[in-house]
């Protein structure tokens, strides 16, 4: 299975960046990324092209990253800028890849394929979870065992809640004027899946969030996804047919990148317009959806992909049902997305 | 090189199932073995056709396994009966495989290949393990980083025993008239290796299970082979040329399960007609011979199969001595039926 | 990529091997080690041709080594003498391979190829590090995860130093007068590369051997590497222009014998000339080569042939610098010897 490379992807939380060089993996390369002294982030190739040594443990001098092995220096280009040994002639062919990477919403993006295509208009619109007035944010990250397209498929699916996380559901039978609506919607290349609770029972979550909230409530969850793998979810609630304003939003984002076809860098952050200030309320909730990925999708997933053998599920025919609708649809997009990339690299000049 | 799938494999000793279901993979496949309300045993596939999550994980629900990542429920012939979503159709290849199970002589016996040859009738007769009056059973399990038939050669060369096992052995010369005596002998598929030593010491095992034995006495250690890999070993000591009522005996089973190519669930059972209710005997033989095994025999094993590098002996030419005899022939025995199981697929309609 | 197999490679410091027998991996090939009663060290095949039983885990008898799983026997040249089963005969094939093995300088030297070709002339002359009169030795071996060649190349570009080693360096700006001169020498299939550092400070190292040293002084460090992977440093310091009895020496040994192609077996020694008898400083000594291996070059190297991805440097077309030269000399030189053995080997009666 080929990646869309001509995409941005999420390349972590911009906060979780500072002084020292990191390396992560993305698409199956290790990237070097740091911050120059004006701050601004940087992405290089992370193998020295010299003798192939990890550059993220090297030092920065100058905004240039020093190779640990050997000492030669390469700038934020790429470009090796240094060589300390015999009279510092440096070879043509040293340097590294360069990639271009922004900042958005918190967050860095990466872009893995060809630079000259790199449009940072075309990063997705993930200002809801960015720090503003009105709002409090919460972050993190996790490395997990399994393909990206599986992560997505799980958030695009929530029919598996009250499976796998009974503490997000309600228990016992549905209130007496309770439904379920679910729907699915494309845009150009976007998938939406809606999916609408009417007369629901408030639920110990929003509970936390919502002083006096009435009996029951209409509770909203559409996750929208785009290429390659970048998940916002709308969801709050209201009261029956009130508007937004009426009760608790809790947007979030959940940021899928590839590390390898068998593990994933996954992002996520939340924002919520309740109870904003409330720090030990913002520690709960961080820790809520870490656990509840971490010690519930975490683990299905890897389960799966496992028992897959496999990270090409429709090489396996799996028995599809109508909830799997949405995450079919991303899958198809995605996989067109790819044959066209693929397409155009084999064409004569590409 | 393939398994024989038209047999029966032991699949675990019956008291080990219970209301919990668990997962065992027999021959590279994942299965689900769970007991219904009235105690009957099932086996079926591990994998949901949906996503591919593990049904052991799930819950039981009426004798059905409810998946535990959306929901579906499977009952006992595989079918799926529930699908909790949307209008609660049943995709039509929402089905796993149902694999024939039988409860026999202790053990849960499984069919992993065509239903419809699955005949009870044909389950070796290990009735020498079963708890009966008169005799004590202890039993237990392992699982073994080695191909189950290089497990199966070790059983049927018991040559190994005086190098491999000290402490099943006589110290010293062998006393005088003391003689050995190995035979192979073959009738159908059955393979016997059979080992008699006359005027043998009383060996520390014998002594405990043996009051006012005599100086020396007869052993025998009489293995019998089974495909796939089946074997039962008659073994006992009596006063030279007594009857078997003379001393003890000790019936023990060792139903070996490959796992893997590489690994294999190693299933064993020993009954004693001497010192019947001697709770702390059964302790100390029970650990006798996990110990044995575990100690003893599994790290050559697995040490064998390391510097072998494959699990197909043949193909590296071993040398070969004439107390291989047995093993070759049980291996021959098992090829051939491997090739007529192949030759039979093979053909149109197979 | 294939191993030069007609040639002495370092099977370990002699005084390592005792009463007991060892098994260690050489060119991918299990080898057991023992001594005879009269101390004559042996290697022969590890796996026992029966059933590829671990010898090494057997018992000596009478300077054969008997099989721990069903007691053959194996002598010296590797020919089955005793089989203690049936009527004891032995079939013509039971033997195992025998290597040249020679006892020089201190270490075990093991020919890998055909043994008539093992000519004990050829062994690299490493007198400077054997126990003499007048020097100390300190010795030690680690096992590497990294491929032979990347070790030797680590060893014959010193430019590593001042990054890796920061310890064995100087701080600060050279001194004045200070001027580093560097050489490649080849002779026959020996490549040399000579460093001379003129008007250097003293090293801490140094300073620990050389009792009212100069300000400044005359370090060499002449690394000889010779096919196919045995390194010897002449290394020391004198005043600017002095004799070599004028300071410390440390000829250093560096023997690198591949064990599979990602991981090398590197036994090191180093003798002084220099406070000969102080024991805390031998042990200071031997951890500091240790440490400086283990803990700085051995991380890198492997950190390298992880990103690499393969064995294989030129492959990747790496960026060579005028410091690669000896390193690339020598990687030629054993890239030839390769070549002709598999041309001899190729041809009728090869």
């Amino acid at each position: 299975m080929n990646f869309l490379r001509n995409a941005w992807y999420c390349a972590g939380w911009a906060a979780d960046l500072g002084a020292e060089p990191i390396t992560r993996t993305y698409l199956n390369e290790p990237v070097l990324l740091y911050r120059m002294r004006d701050g601004r982030a940087v992405a290089i190739g992370e193998r020295c092209p010299h003798r192939f040594a990890p550059l993220h443990k090297g030092k920065l001098r100058d905004d240039c990253i020093e190779c640990p092995y050997h000492g030669l220096r390469f700038d934020s280009s790429g470009a090796c800028v240094h060589n300390p040994h015999g009279d510092g002639s440096i070879p043509k062919a040293a340097k590294v890849k360069a990639y271009p990477l922004a900042e958005r919403h918190g967050a860095l993006w990466i872009w893995m394929g060809d630079s000259a295509l790199a449009d940072e208009s075309t990063i997705v619109d993930a200002h809801e979870i960015e720090k503003r007035a009105g709002w409090d944010v919460v972050q993190g990250q996790l490395n997990v065992k399994g393909n990206y397209e599986l992560l997505a498929d799980n958030l695009l699916d929530l029919s598996h809640v009250p499976f796998l996380h009974p503490f997000l559901s309600f228990d016992g039978p549905p209130p007496p004027g309770f439904s379920f609506h679910s729907d699915l919607k494309q845009e150009g290349d976007t998938v939406y899946a809606m999916n609408l609770l009417v007369n629901t029972p408030i639920s110990p979550l929003y509970k936390l969030l919502w002083e006096n909230p009435p009996e029951v409530g209409e509770m909203r969850a559409h996750m929208r996804w785009d290429a390659p793998s970048t998940l916002l979810l709308d969801t709050g609630m209201t009261s029956v047919g009130g508007p937004q304003s009426d009760g608790p939003s809790l947007p979030t984002a959940h940021f899928l990148t590839p590390e390898t076809e068998t593990s994933t860098h996954y992002f996520w952050a939340q924002a919520r317009d309740h109870k904003v200030g409330d720090e030990p309320l913002s520690e709960l909730l961080a820790k809520g959806v870490n656990d509840a990925f971490q010690n519930e999708d975490e683990p299905m997933i890897e389960d799966c992909q496992k028992l897959m053998g496999t990270t090409d599920l429709m090489s396996l025919k799996p028995v599809l049902l109508p909830t799997d609708a949405p995450a079919i649809r991303a899958r198809r997009v995605l996989a067109s997305l790819r044959e066209k990339e693929r397409q155009a690299a084999a064409r004569p000049g590409g």
